[in-house]
């Protein structure tokens, strides 16, 4: 039956919400009636207070914390300034916090926010976040929202866009413009979002009768000359991709680098889509066909979330939870089928 | 005969650096002669002590903070991951503060650091400072670096780069490639890195003989429309210029849409220089020739010399300072000249 609310129990019993959160708090406004008849029934339904929910009123530090893996990629930078403008409508701070994809630097970063230096957090964890203890900590302090990449295993609003159609789309239209052999950038394995993409790259084969090839799926390094080895490597195979799928920005960067290097012609040899919030999409060499993400809606809407929270007492912030939509932009990069 | 420092009275009285601040401080392990001699050469003199280095080994919040304009930008975004990576080895956090090239924001920014919430400050200002009282009255208190966009007005550290040579060496540069008439867009007056651009494209401009026009010299909107609008209204006319230089990264973006715009070639019609550090300007349709700054390199200067301030008592912060060169990086949007 899901979380019990106050508003819940408030319209069960005929109450205001007020009434019924103050019955919670003992205070001395409520009949003894009415607070025992609320407390049966809290009891009875299992009902269980937000844990920080008692202490917003009182310690207040007026920050958020944004926690991020880096800024020099578009989307994330975009995600920041919604976020702040809506940080800056409530009178508060952002602080920003890098993670720099290191896992330790997460956790060392998390610890530090359990101090009460902040009264909520803003997230997207790393490539490399495969345990959650130190997010479940947390969140048990402070309201957090996650967004873009979420932490499915945390218990609180998470706001995404649609990953797994939009690898679905993706792949689809390299599969219309013609592509006989196409091959996906993926970044990392625990992050719920890039295997969501992978996912939706599968879907559109497998509903193209076409079975996904392992090779066709690229571990893409992190270290930049070690990236730029595997595409190189991968174009240079006897039968090579005609079409490809950025699942990060910065790919793209890399993807035309060696084609110019092979001598590889976008879009008459090979068909690139990214996922892009670079504002030069329109204006490479060729123009690219992109993925874009809503990046600003994303950080503007998990901002108003975290402030309804610090707002509301007992909001369950896993019921706001959006998915926002992202959208496939045509340009010159997959122009013209095979 | 500039700052007087406690290592220079110490070599004056043939001391140690430790005595002498321990003398100024009026410790019992001083003889009264020792102290009297110390007490009369500081005032002779007109030794001040720096306000805040009494209080640092206190007091330690082991965080700086990174005011900067934005982050939707490459040199501030490779900036602050060099600042970074010297704040992670020092063990401290660092704390990123938007501006949003907000001078109000700025101000209020500034006011909550002068809470103690940080060890030490590093900034770039907003393109609307034109009033210092914020800066010096937090200068008091922290360490603080400046970087970039400077306040010559504040006597401390300042990382730079060469911006007047880099104006000239743009501006010479299309005079080389047959440029007749050089436009330079430019952001505010009122920024130091921006005048002495504009003063380097002035001074090429003399010694090649030509007179500046005023109408070459244009400020560029912060609004979208009305500075696509701009352009348009500068190639539109008798005698449009043939040579631009961006004096920063995103203003790229629109010069190459309006000649996508216009029907105007570059570098055929139009040749371009872009201050720029954006991954992907060797993609560009054509690449941009850039001037690229030691962005990273900046940070991590910055970084460690407020470490250094905050290692060392009495450190002179002005006698920090340090230019770091960018360098003029040749591709296709100026090849080939007229």
């Amino acid at each position: 039956m899901g979380n019990i609310t106050i508003k819940m129990l408030a319209k069960e019993l005929n109450l205001s919400t007020a009434a019924v959160s103050k019955a919670l708090r003992d205070s001395h406004e409520i009949s003894e009636r009415t607070k025992t008849r609320v407390l049966e029934l809290a009891a009875a339904l299992n009902y269980v207070p937000h844990p920080y929910a008692g202490s917003l009123r009182e310690k207040k530090s007026n920050t958020i914390a944004v926690v991020i893996p880096e800024v020099a990629d578009s989307f994330f930078s975009l995600a920041l300034n919604g976020i702040e403008s809506v940080a800056i409508e409530n009178g508060y701070h952002a602080l920003i916090y890098l993670t720099h994809e290191r896992f330790e630097r997460e956790k060392t970063i998390l610890k530090d926010l359990e101090s009460g230096r902040v009264d909520g957090v803003i997230m997207s964890v790393t490539t490399k976040t495969n345990t959650f203890d130190h997010l479940r900590s947390l969140n048990k302090m402070v309201p957090m929202v996650f967004f873009d990449r979420v932490c499915e295993e945390i218990d609180t609003a998470k706001i995404t866009t649609n990953d797994e159609e939009c690898g679905y789309q993706a792949t689809q239209h390299l599969i219309d413009r013609g592509c006989k052999k196409i091959a996906i950038l993926s970044v990392s394995e625990s992050l719920s979002i890039n295997a969501k993409r992978i996912q939706g790259y599968q879907r559109a084969l497998s509903d193209n009768g076409r079975k996904p090839e392992a090779s066709c799926i690229i571990d893409y390094s992190e270290d930049p000359d070690e990236s730029l080895e595997q595409l190189r490597k991968c174009f240079r195979t006897a039968e090579p991709p005609d079409g490809i799928v950025a699942t990060v920005s910065k790919m793209t960067t890399d993807i035309y680098l060696v084609c110019m290097e092979l001598g590889l012609r976008i879009p008459d040899d090979l068909k690139v889509v990214s996922f892009s919030n670079d504002a030069t999409v329109a204006i490479l060499n060729p123009s690219l066909t992109t993925i874009t993400q809503p990046a600003f809606e994303m950080g503007e809407l998990a901002a108003k979330v975290l402030f309804k929270a610090l707002k509301k007492k007992y909001l369950v912030l896993s019921e706001e939870s959006t998915v926002v939509p992202s959208q496939l932009i045509l340009r010159n990069s997959t122009s013209a089928a095979f």
